[in-house]
């Protein structure tokens, strides 16, 4: 019998892990929103994943549901552990990516060092937030937000009087001055396992990531220790099962802060497809099916990956000039069609000379700028 | 548009080919043979690849067909062409795959290194080439053999009285006295590029592959020289497109003689998943679209592949233990069945020392063994 496992989401992530389902034999299911989905290769179902019904009748048989968003409803995520279905990351850790008010409150609690924060209901506690933290707020709305949708830079209450309005309480961070932003990506086993891979920086432009570079430059030593430390500690704590993805600030006063979580494969992780051992993908596979986890070892010094946004309408016709310029890059693309800004497709070079491969991943991805 | 390759066949060489057409984003269709293949994860259309109808409207839209295995008859793929298909390798080419003698007398009429042979019609013919080559040969089929089936050692004629019985003439062979077997891949594009793999050395047991190494140990210079000239010779010559895989005995005497082609992804460019820049099956589909090929650098010093023969009936209970006891090493399965013998799956080990790389790769299969 194959290992089967049921992916909620049918986007780029579920598709990256077709490849190290087909090497280890896992049938893989997508419960995509839409038909044509970038993991319709695997086999998709379409239907709504907010609906219990559907999602019982998807996860029929599997051996664990996993995801590749985390916007599965709590009522619905509780009802398939209520029915005796793995589910992994569960209902508990997935709260706090759902949640960002739950994930700072939780974080706080466990000691981890984050921005300063308030949950703020009203533009009188906002107003008293800014006051007190030098005029400025980093100020987002606690669900739904993802690539800079959900969060604004506020200097008064009036600007985001539009969120106040639609109710619920906010979540206001001080700005936070930092140096760069990093990500430590971690996996975890449901039977306690930890692996680690290095410590990487990303690079974000208008609030979505455009470049990572793993391992982060001058990260060895105390930087990459903390980082470490800091996501294994969430995925300990919160009990997370599968990948978690923690994104960071490096202060400019050489502070580590956590910025945001994702319990799934993630997008400072696609480097790891050619760079690691053991990509992203595979120990996603591996971890929500409680197999041993694998080596995060880095193939070679350094990887670049540098995201295609928006894109060509038809990325193939620029492959022969792409591949023919960089014979040693690899190009991925996801399916999706072009949309200004979207993720469509990323490339990943690996080298043991950083400028060198930084050169290579820029100039392939350069081919596909319109 | 996403580029179309239509896939002949759904074994595990088709199977392997999803994931570069997944990073890609190259649709890939297999013709299979019955339903449950290999490769179904593709788009899998069921059918007869012998009945002209049915290839034809499999091919059709597609950018290109290609192979799983060399069986499709000459008068199909000579209609495709006619059609106005793009069938990458061609008829020409692929005859010298499916037919011994033709391959034998085009090579030789190449000037390319090959065991003493003649094509024998009777048993005086084979006993008359027995008696000038010390009393031994090698006897094959022309059509249809593979995996030792169809090759037999002959001391005189009775030994394949059932084949002269059968019709039609036999190739027989000197008896080879080799060091070794080795095996080089090279890939070309109908424009004419070709790129080579290091030549590695395969260890047979009865007659099938078990075990790959590459580079081949101490083949470095004049050794990788001839074996990529040799293979870039009938790549060129023979205008064959896509993987070539040209299996060489190195003979005590220390020349290299010609045993046998294969025109597709070939059990012996397994390793190059992990163990080159450019797996042989992204290559595969690289070449047949006439894209530029990628680079066939190492990753690694070493790459040690490891067939999985006969195997469990459900490998993936094993995986826990194989992968706990082998975190560095790449498990392959291939979703097919169990039978003695049958490649149901492979393990690839990579490093840089060849004893361990060895020794972990034997380790991981190990564990599969019934």
């Amino acid at each position: 019998m194959s290992p089967t496992v049921a992916v909620i989401g049918s986007g780029q992530l579920a598709r990256m892990m077709i490849p190290p389902a087909v090497a280890l034999g896992i049938e893989l299911r997508v419960l995509a929103e839409a038909a044509g989905s970038s993991a319709a290769l695997a086999a998709a179902s379409v239907g709504d994943y907010r609906d219990l019904e559907t999602v019982m009748a998807f996860a029929e048989g599997a051996d664990v549901v996993t995801f590749d968003h985390e916007h599965v409803p709590q009522e619905v995520l509780r009802a398939l552990v209520d029915a005796g279905v793995a589910v992994r990351p569960g209902p508990d850790a997935l709260r706090c990516t759902q949640d960002k008010l739950a994930m700072r409150a939780r974080l706080t609690e466990l000691g981890l060092p984050v921005p300063e924060w308030a949950s703020v209901s009203s533009a009188a506690e906002l107003d008293a937030f800014l006051a007190a933290h030098g005029g400025a707020a980093v100020v987002k709305t606690p669900l739904g937000g993802y690539d800079g949708k959900g969060v604004r830079l506020a200097r008064t209450s009036a600007d985001v009087a539009d969120w106040f309005a639609a109710g619920g309480p906010l979540l206001a961070e001080e700005l936070v001055e930092y140096r760069r932003e990093l990500a430590q990506l971690v996996a975890r086993r449901p039977s306690g396992d930890i692996v680690a891979w290095p410590v990487v920086e990303t690079v974000q432009r208008e609030g979505v990531c455009a470049e990572v570079i793993a391992p982060a430059p001058d990260s060895e030593g105390r930087l990459a220790e903390v980082a470490r430390e800091v996501a294994a500690t969430i995925a300990r704590d919160l009990d997370v099962t599968g990948v978690l993805a923690v994104e960071l600030f490096e202060t400019t006063d050489e502070r580590i802060l956590v910025n945001e979580l994702a319990m799934r494969p993630h997008n400072s992780g696609h480097w790891s497809i050619e760079g690691s051992v053991t990509s992203q993908f595979e120990q996603h596979l591996r971890a929500v099916l409680d197999l041993p986890l694998g080596s995060t070892d880095l193939r070679q010094p350094y990887a670049v990956m540098v995201n295609v946004l928006g894109g060509p309408e038809s990325p193939a016709e620029r492959y022969a000039a792409a591949l023919a310029d960089q014979p040693d890059v690899k190009l991925h693309f996801y399916g999706k069609s072009a949309r200004p800004g979207r993720k469509v497709g990323h490339v990943t070079a690996v080298g043991d000379d950083l400028d060198d491969v930084v050169f290579r991943a820029r100039a392939a991805a350069a081919f596909f700028e319109v």
